[in-house]
């Protein structure tokens, strides 16, 4: 049982029992009396964690046998590098779907390596709740090497939940705070990567899943530690991995298989997403002005009708044990990020907080 | 006390008192009842052991004013891409001195952004000993953006223990695997950079240190996660760093301070080798051909004159709590990584039992 629930957007809250592990060996690995932060990469003890990881990963979101799936350094930032570096071969444009803070900053990246056709699918109801537009009403380009887009905004609050389904297009997706989440198609995907430090395990490690056949591709000026081909070929290990984080995913990915895999993630996070919801929406004190089909099921801001009482709400849930809902800078307010690792008791311990909150100061 | 002694070549043994800590306050760190792993890189205590780490590594390495330090993703590999995509600037050449594996393999990596002068400075000598050249035999070109080298070669067990001396270069130092292992002069380098889990932290962070006026002209198509100069307004935080190695690191700054700092390491680990040399040339089992001006004081590597017991000498070894001795594949034989969290009761038992294992099968 947690003390505290914390509902930091990431780095963000790991699994209790992962931690317990990781803490119980920490100093006494796989009983060879060292940490596991202190064994060779290429010793048979971490070569088998490691190769383990990669196969519960594939169980747990199926992953045709015709896609990699590489452990790379750093997070996601270093992919709106590496996706233009790697995908592009000899076309000089790129689609990039910008519906929020994330596929932006992905498209500012882009544009160091490419011509980028900004598709901007932000959109605003008749009735002033914010949305994304269809996948439908896309305007895609035919000379763009691949389309990238984000399926979750962490900052916005807002998410895609519609699968792509784009024939001849390669798609590229930021899977960083929605992975795992819920199941999804990957063989409707080219590329998927997502940084570790939301939904998978600690900063500092960046899952690829990428269709074998683009790994032909990548631009002679692409860093070494960038290429897909090389880390491909090198199984991840053409220089040494960021080995804790490497461990530490693969006991979230345990976990995840103990606890019923992602279709038992999906209905909890359902569950989670529509109590906090509901307790946003059951009252004017707070707001939440996304559309119902774009609203996010991992982060979800919330603003209250009198900003004054902002920094009291903080205070007293902090008190109370609920921390990390100070809201992004950019949109102010509080954000509740409810990632796997959070169970349905801390949304829970947040819906009633807020409940007595607004009886209180409503 | 250890039970056992590990003495690979990367990742590699951390302090004890680090272990012990980071295991302590695994699952509850700053009081906050959660790890340091899930809190926000942007949140107060986070920030505060980030600028503290970066503090004692000014205070051990006696860092001028004018040199930023960088907390980054990766490992050198990493640098050996960023070094030329930041450094060159107009210019269109590099010197490299080439001096063994790791050198090589800059080389290898500068030559997709400009024209490498490869200098090598490998030498044999008469007697059969290999070695460096002096640092005054270096060709350097004028053309040169900046001359490269690796002062410690961890593959080859050849260190160049001059410090550089060469009027109006900039000189860039991969310090890798002997960074705080005794006292440099950083005024006399303008670029140092070293990949964390050899005498730093665990793998996936990789620190710079970089002459502020530097930072003015990296090649456009630098991935910004590899440009220092936003890293360095950033504050290493324009993307979500490695926190929970930084914080490990930190923790092994502190003990270092504690220990009586880089003054206090260069004794122990003069010891170390010491010891370990005299193993090694008291007797002709067991054979180590550098010269005495080139031994690395952090990577022995060893032969047996009978390569038919390697095997034997490694499984022995193992079971009397000798760890990670086996040589790299590319000379064979053995290999012991003595870095500063090895103590001296660690080479003591090393060399106790090459005494026995000689006696016995010599």
């Amino acid at each position: 049982m947690h003390q505290v629930f914390n509902f930091s957007a990431g780095p963000a809250m790991l699994p209790e029992a992962v931690l317990e592990k990781a803490q119980a060996e920490l100093r006494n690995w796989n009983n060879q009396g060292t940490s596991v932060m202190e064994v060779s990469h290429r010793g048979k003890p971490f070569m088998e964690i490691a190769a383990k990881a990669e196969q519960d990963l594939r169980e747990l979101m199926n992953i045709p046998n015709n896609y990699k799936v590489l452990f790379a350094h750093g997070g996601a930032r270093a992919q709106f590098a590496a996706i233009p570096l790697n995908l592009l071969g000899l076309k000089t444009t790129a689609d990039y779907i910008d519906g929020g803070y994330w596929a932006h900053s992905a498209v500012e990246e882009a544009q160091k390596y490419c011509k980028v056709n900004v598709i901007d699918i932000n959109h605003v109801h008749p009735d002033g709740m914010r949305g994304v537009k269809p996948m439908r009403e896309w305007l895609l380009t035919d000379e763009a090497a691949y389309v990238h887009y984000c399926p979750n905004e962490t900052i916005d609050g807002i998410a895609i939940h519609e699968q792509p389904d784009f024939s001849g297009k390669i798609v590229v997706a930021d899977y960083s705070s929605s992975i795992l989440s819920r199941e999804i198609d990957v063989s409707r995907y080219d590329v998927i990567y997502a940084g570790a430090q939301k939904n998978i395990g600690p900063a500092g490690l960046t899952i690829i899943i990428i269709k074998e056949d683009l790994l032909d591709r990548a631009n002679s000026v692409t860093p070494s530690i960038l290429n897909y081909k090389i880390l491909a070929e090198n199984d991840s290990m053409f220089n040494t991995p960021p080995t804790f984080a490497w461990y530490l995913s693969g006991l979230v990915f345990e976990w995840l298989k103990e606890n019923g895999g992602i279709k038992a993630m999906e209905a909890r996070n359902e569950a989670k997403q529509a109590l906090l919801y509901k307790a946003i929406d059951s009252n004017d004190f707070y707001i939440n002005r996304i559309c119902a089909n774009n609203r996010s099921w991992m982060n979800i801001p919330f603003q209250l009708a009198d900003s004054k009482l902002d920094e009291l709400f903080l205070k007293e849930a902090e008190a109370s044990g609920l921390q990390a809902l100070k809201g992004h800078r950019a949109l102010g307010g509080m954000r509740a990020s409810i990632y796997n690792a959070m169970g349905l008791e801390g949304v829970q311990a947040l819906c009633d907080f807020m409940d007595v909150f607004a009886k209180k100061h409503g």
